[in-house]
């Protein structure tokens, strides 16, 4: 800005205009996401929280976002925030079991707790003080990324009545959810989602565990497996934001305190977003196939996957002291908040449901 | 600040110090809350978005916010903002059904959705557009202010097994619901708070309607009256952060999205918040009372709740165009998203409360 014009500005009074002009040097950060043009509903997220920053900082925080078709790694994101080459990453930890054992306990578990339990687990509880320790080790400054709810637990060819029945199934079912059901005997089968349709078509596949109807009815499985199998496996899977430390330090306070509550506003919103997105999906759906058949798996077989989960858990737990401190912490917590969940919502869905048959 | 000083930070090249302190003149809003010492887990909602707001813009943004204990009108917010004497508020359209009957069906309703639900409603449907509309009229800006989760049905000295016992049950229970238990035989009675204990202990009540564990516990009558009957009554009752248009107007861009913002985080905190300190509230009183019964109304009793339901809400539908709009939205949504609750999460906790007799 020309000194004259500043000085002008002053004197005549209009010093936000020239604070607006001159100070507002913006700090720019990137952004690589996990998710692409073909799950622009969770790319969102991050989009949403760029938005936010900017129009609460009055353009002084700019975060400029790449989805996956840009970047080409969507599975790289903790990579790349940890080397700089992105100051920060939007994605899930489900992805990095491989990477650091611990970050997957981060993102629920099966058998775990609700969006909501989690969330309070997350903020009430335990949840940000472990988040923080893990991600620390790995020079990043994590927050929640949001939790996309409830996913549901597959479809299937034909009705599983027994535990025989899952023996040999050859099924889709990747995660700590697969080595369950490998451990019943299912063949826990991997192969890229591009495949998994005609694969299900032509019988090369019995079953396929996807997400939940918004990610679902674009993949079209309800039109060739019409066993819907209610959820177990990821309860609520909550995804994370990721800073490399470095830049986070540089930001002034305002900006830092801008960048968590819109990651957290982002984040809450996730969780909403998608319950209204699986409501508008699963009306869709139902509607235009309603032999779809909702099943939940019987207890016999839950029991039998509950065993497996102790058991796969237990070894986590014996081989990573710090692992064992955070099923313990969760474990505790959703002891706790399943008996107010009972109680409260759970208990009025229950006699809400009492005059039907089926859902 | 000195002119000298402007041009010596200029000439240094310190902008933004000159920015900092030159520009920055605080914007000041004062607050009022419906709530008051005896309710700081609700007042911190307001507390929780005025220390937001404050950090995010780095103080040009002020909340003052007077508890009631303060401005001592607890049930007058609305006019209080309306007139101009506090700039914000924050309190629940429960409270208005006698101001403005419309105000009332933005808060939820007996039957209702549960929190998660009736947050997408607001959200992502059409409850905003409701709250801007109804609000304008009252020359208020309003947004969401939290939810609180489901309210408990009440205490009662006696089981309920009949509509016969509720027939002549001296109940406190106000607002919609206690129409209801009205048409159903009930003496709905209302007394000030303070009297409500000795009232249940002497035999004046049969029956308390309060809250939920967290505030439950604090008035004692679990240890007067034995069960405690889940929720209908108020499922998910959300507040409200009002604030006066001409000065919302005032507000520039930034400042108006930090307040946006800040508020929204407020609003999703205050429902997470909720559920953990009912956790931790209805983990103590069952471990220091563990005579205290669960009990569900039977089918039969909740068939007639919902008939004088139907036509209690039939009769503001008739009376009230704009509520029969408001009404008519909420049921097209609750029906989707109910839909969707009930494959989700409410048949995984089913599932996961097979083996248990009682909850």
């Amino acid at each position: 800005m020309p000194f004259f014009y500043m000085m002008l500005a002053f004197l005549l009074g209009t010093t936000h205009l020239v604070a607006d002009k001159t100070s507002k040097k913006p700090y720019i950060l990137t952004l690589a996401t996990t998710w692409g043009s073909n799950s622009r509903d969770i790319a969102e997220t991050s989009m949403r929280m760029a938005r936010l920053a900017k129009a609460m900082s009055g353009g002084e925080l700019i975060i400029r976002v790449d989805i996956a078709d840009k970047h080409k790694a969507p599975l790289e994101v903790l990579e790349m925030v940890k080397t700089g080459k992105y100051d920060m990453g939007h994605s899930t930890a489900f992805f990095w079991f491989g990477k650091d054992v611990h970050l997957g306990f981060l993102s629920n578990r099966p058998f775990g707790m609700t969006a909501p339990e989690f969330t309070a687990w997350l903020y009430h509880d335990e949840g940000l003080k472990f988040l923080k320790q893990i991600y620390q080790k790995h020079n990043l400054v994590a927050f929640p990324g949001g939790n996309s709810g409830m996913q549901m637990g597959g479809w299937f060819k034909k009705e599983i009545k027994t535990l025989e029945d899952l023996k040999g199934l050859r099924m889709r079912i990747p995660g700590l959810a697969g080595k369950i059901m490998s451990k019943l005997g299912v063949a826990a089968a991997n192969m890229s989602p591009g495949e998994l349709y005609g694969a299900l078509e032509r019988g090369a596949l019995d079953a396929v565990e996807w997400v939940s109807p918004s990610l679902d009815s674009k993949m079209g499985f309800h039109k060739i497996a019409k066993y819907y199998y209610t959820g177990w496996n990821e309860v609520g899977s909550e995804a994370v934001f990721i800073i490399n430390d470095k830049v986070y330090a540089k930001l002034p306070d305002h900006l830092k305190q801008i960048l968590i509550v819109a990651m957290r506003d982002a984040a809450y919103d996730n969780l909403i977003r998608h319950q209204a997105l699986n409501t508008e999906a699963w009306q869709k759906m139902i509607k235009e196939h309603p032999d779809i058949k909702i099943r939940t798996f019987p207890t016999k077989i839950f029991n039998a996957m509950k065993l497996a989960n102790d058991e796969m858990l237990a070894v986590f737990a014996r081989d990573y002291p710090l692992v064992k401190k955070i099923i313990k912490s969760q474990d505790n917590y959703m002891k706790k908040v399943r008996a107010w969940t009972k109680i409260s919502d759970f208990s009025y869905l229950k006699s809400e449901s009492l005059d039907e048959t089926d859902f």
